[in-house]
């Protein structure tokens, strides 16, 4: 049997583990909810133990919601910081793992490890952003083999956008920012205008086209200021298949031509992994990356 | 006498010139206003030409007013591409350097270079961004040995920004896109909403916070999508000393703490590097590492 990776996708709702093959394929996996982080970690720990025992588990990658610390040699390496969900700050979320599963491990966003997944299905591509529009708004962004973020990775949810003319009396939901982007296109900010769920508002709703307003500018600040060769948007809202046509539009007539772009259908597209799968194939890519890093060292 | 590198600052209104040691001092410089592109190049190929024939000038970096073509291997590499400048649309500026100076050439924008000199001199410095707020605005950015852009070069100027209340009536000066961040904090707009030209208006008046308001929403944007250890202000507008205290009041505001950065005296700095050399230095910089790759690859 050859190597195996593990991914361990933490999200602020669910854990997501599976185990993968050198060919990123996903051989077993396995979902709980987030609950407070040890018990929770250790469901992690029991779900990868029986391979890791019999020697064929060898890296593991995380990618986890944030804020979090990925720079190696800090102190908080590793952990899950300043969060506002409970139980979840100061969590030392590497520290855990590594007592029970001694492997190389690398640490990364959820969302980067989503970019890494896209970007490693279509090896043609060198640059590329993965949006996260869902109960937040988070990305990850990849250039040649490097996430973007200097001291730390990405926060590119809370940026602010100009306000529509049509929505300037809403005050939006982010804790932080009011009206950041996070604060005003987020799944929470169309109830908060509409006192109705996302899923049960009428298509012909113009709060749709304010919401895509403001997420073609965040495409358009991704295009502008890090130039990727395409832009994903995963996550619940995207998953509409209304939307990306939407925001397509209104991102075409905001650059007007500004810069040179591909086709837009080519542009600006839906995940291609399928069933939310993209950040464990990243995690598997990124443990084997990791592995082959470790071993090259020795 | 060592190796000699050359600098050529290409603007839009001028070009400087200069020759540098390896230590990056400038031993001689000129400069020129920016006519058509023949003449204006002739005259920098005709300073460095004494250089070149001594066998002394080893390499060139050119930092460019833009777009421009950065994309090695691209049919027009080396190009200024679609500016809205009489006559340099698709000027071949690499190519007219390279047919009278067959020297290893590096071709960045005029920010980039900026950003590079800035580094460079202070050393512990791994990731910048390097902002000029002047006529337009622009950024360049920089993580680890690379400047920041998947396909090409960033436009961090043209990313959508969110209007301040009391400035909700003015239109917006950017040919392109009405209101984005050039279009409402470049210098033309100062004189667009007043009448008057920037350096005559009062320090009272509240134009300087709007304008402030804006460059601060500039510095979040690159905060949270580029985690820079620092983020550097050059250009006119940002030569005014009065002007960096109002964007970090306004920065600290709009962040409201929501990523850890330095002390802001140390973070949103006005340039290191005296008399707009920034640049000058950042292409010395940048023509000496091309000159050392040509060689290694030999």
């Amino acid at each position: 049997m050859g190597k195996l990776f593990g991914s361990i996708e933490a999200g602020g709702t669910k854990f997501v583990c599976a185990v993968g093959n050198a060919d990123l394929m996903i051989l077993e996996s396995t979902t709980f909810p987030t609950e407070k982080p040890a018990e929770t970690l250790q469901k992690a720990v029991d779900f990868f133990k029986p391979f890791y025992d019999e020697g064929s588990l060898a890296a593991i990658s995380v990618g986890s919601f944030g804020p979090i610390d990925v720079a190696i040699g800090s102190k908080t390496y590793g952990f899950v910081t300043t969060t506002p969900k409970p139980h979840w700050a100061n969590a030392d979320v590497i520290g855990f793992l590594k007592a029970q599963l001694d492997l190389p491990m690398y640490f990364t966003t959820d969302v980067n490890s989503s970019a890494y997944g896209e970007k490693i299905l279509d090896s043609s591509l060198n640059s590329l952003v993965y949006y996260t529009i869902g109960t937040g708004i988070g990305a990850g962004a990849i250039q040649g083999e490097d996430f973007i973020g200097g001291v730390s990775h990405t926060e590119m949810g809370h940026t602010f956008v100009k306000r529509h003319a049509d929505d300037l009396d809403f005050a939006g939901v982010c804790p932080f920012h009011n009206d950041c982007l996070e604060g005003v296109a987020a799944g929470p900010s169309l109830e908060a205008r509409t006192g109705v769920r996302g899923e049960n508002i009428a298509l012909e709703s113009p709060v749709w086209d304010i919401q895509a307003y403001y997420i073609a500018q965040a495409a358009v600040q991704a295009t502008l200021i890090l130039r990727p060769e395409r832009i994903i948007f995963g996550g619940g809202v995207m998953a509409q298949e209304h939307m990306m046509n939407r925001v397509r539009k209104q991102f075409a007539a905001q650059l007007n031509g500004y810069v040179t772009v591909p086709d837009l259908v080519d542009y600006l597209k839906t995940p291609a992994i399928a069933d939310n799968a993209s950040a464990t194939v990243g995690n598997f890519a990124l443990a084997k990356r990791e592995y082959e890093r470790m071993v090259c060292k020795k």
